[in-house]
């Protein structure tokens, strides 16, 4: 589940779909408030976190689905078969969650090279084995040439959470809490972006698309604070940041200078007019910890592979009605707003 | 799942995906078997069933994954929605599960009315009322004009399956055991054509899709022969036949003057040439069933509403290495072999 959380406007009646109500942001909200949520309401659904717990039988079972839909299908570290197997395990163990299943359902365009395809499916092979999951079902579908784009994927995510991890959530942040960043915001988006607009980064910029496992569970064992976990895929770091605002009813400061970006993202943002805060990250882990903890967060962070350069980027802060979610402190020690876009300022990211 | 069973011939590494390797026959078994199989290979998957028998904790859960991509969304008797929601619960219910959850992943097309996905949505909502399952987690992505087609879903179902009823398998048919259709075949296929053709049909057509729990659920209280359930979709009775007697090692023979098809269904599929056997359906139930139990599985069915036109079609018998696995008595009475065909018939029928 990517979707945000509620927002009261109705959609008009003659209303057309838009890229960005795909894109993770105020749209998205809008569209899943005033069309999905109604339809499907119950209290699972409701909670707006990037994975479903339900119980069956007496087990408690993490569920997440996405569907990915990704331009290009291949790009500098990764491919669309990768991104759908760490994308739906990490929404599954940013929860908490041991992974177990996958399901991995393909929407094939006609004419799409069978030897892409199978790359997809060796990258895909690749990352389970990586993630310990296993493919149980799946299937295929194949549209008229035109009516798709190559390869789109659905998977779903099954896993098994443990009584001591069900309290993770997004709406359990408090004020005083600190806000942790596992490492450089962006280099997915601005990886796809190079692609497409045939950019020459000065340095080989990689797409982050990784697992998160290893680094939460790292976390995890260290300490005992973390309030929840997310990781900021398309609307990054700010779409993220507001999701727990809004579950917590808290607000958010984020502090500029304390945010890792590399030297090309943060040229390729300035080149594009975009903020790093709002760029896509496949393999980022975005933590909210309690203030005692967060030292103690920063170091397990720092010693794993993965958050070699997390940073504690910012606090929570106590809400009344009308503050916005998430402001920023700039570098000329001035404050913004950061709001939540309409959209993905890079459509059809993941 | 509704892939088939392995085929060796590989593919060939300039070929290119056809509409046909999604239609459910020969093409889609052997992109599966070239592809998916060898990359995903594990017990779970290469048991080829509709639905993954996967355990947990000690629970025993059936997960199922099916991509929509119907063309038109909407058709006489039903639409999109309430296919993705029968065609996963259906998956799930004739393995025997106890349909719980569903996950449902939107592909939408930028400018999509948003009052038609209202509609799909609404009608999703019925489904999962009717089939007492709960939607718990989704995602929906936007992709631009001319990359899709409207809506495309891709539903996943997890249900409970008890003890005693874990035995079903398509691999379980045995020589002498009778073939059971729950009523008439093709009504989805042929209304979905008849739209899509702008047909007159003298009476109104209308798809079949619908909920199978409780037909399945009044078969299995009844009887105790029943060695395995199938819903004949896309590919029709003929490939679903066509999937259990290679899982099983057998025959079959079917007797055409046995097959329930409604004039109309029949009408149509002379005026294009169709076979009903291999015209999909979404309601209808294919059941192997011990001789002893056959008499008592048939009342069963026809005791319920859906099973009113049941009827034994045909038996299975014994396969030397050479035999067709499916065969028809005709009307004149001679024999004909009845081939797993390459594709669907009618592509984009589910």
């Amino acid at each position: 589940m990517s979707s945000l959380g509620a927002c009261p406007a109705p959609l008009a009646h003659d209303e057309k779909i838009v890229l960005a109500h795909g894109g993770g942001g105020r749209l998205s909200a809008q569209l899943f408030a005033s069309v999905f949520l109604p339809a499907f309401d119950n209290p699972v659904l409701a909670r707006l976190e990037d994975q479903a717990i339900v119980t069956l039988g007496g087990k408690r079972l993490a569920v997440t689905t996405d569907s990915f839909v990704v331009k290009p299908l291949f790009f500098p570290g990764g491919d669309i078969g990768r991104l759908a197997v760490c994308g739906t395990v990490n929404d599954l163990v940013v929860g908490g969650a041991r992974p177990r299943f996958l399901t991995a359902s393909f929407v094939l365009e006609e004419g799409l090279l069978v030897e892409d395809l199978r790359r997809v499916v060796r990258s895909m092979k690749e990352a389970c084995a990586e993630a310990r999951v296993t493919i149980v079902a799946g299937d295929t579908k194949v549209v008229d040439r035109g009516k798709g784009d190559g390869i789109y994927i659905t998977t779903t995510g099954i896993g098994e959470v443990s009584e001591e991890r069900a309290s993770l959530s997004c709406g359990s942040a408090k004020p005083g809490d600190a806000v942790l960043v596992s490492g450089p915001i962006g280099d997915h988006g601005i990886s796809i972006l190079s692609v497409r607009e045939g950019l020459e980064l000065e340095t080989a910029l990689v797409s982050d698309v990784g697992m998160l496992g290893g680094l939460v569970e790292a976390l995890l064992e260290r300490t005992s604070g973390v309030r929840c976990m997310r990781d900021p895929t398309r609307g990054g770091v700010a779409s993220a940041l507001h999701e727990i605002a809004k579950a917590s009813r808290v607000s958010m400061l984020v502090d500029e200078s304390k945010l890792p970006v590399r030297d090309e993202v943060r040229a390729a943002c300035e080149l594009f007019g975009l903020d790093p805060l709002y760029v896509a990250n496949e393999g980022k882990l975005v933590a909210i910890v309690a203030p005692d903890q967060a030292e103690a967060a920063l170091s397990a962070l720092r010693a794993h592979p993965l958050g070699r350069d997390a940073s504690i980027i910012g606090t929570v802060t106590g809400a009344e009605p009308n503050d916005p979610p998430l402001r920023a402190t700039t570098s000329s020690g001035g404050e913004r707003i950061v709001p939540l876009l309409a959209g993905e300022q890079l459509p059809r990211i993941c």
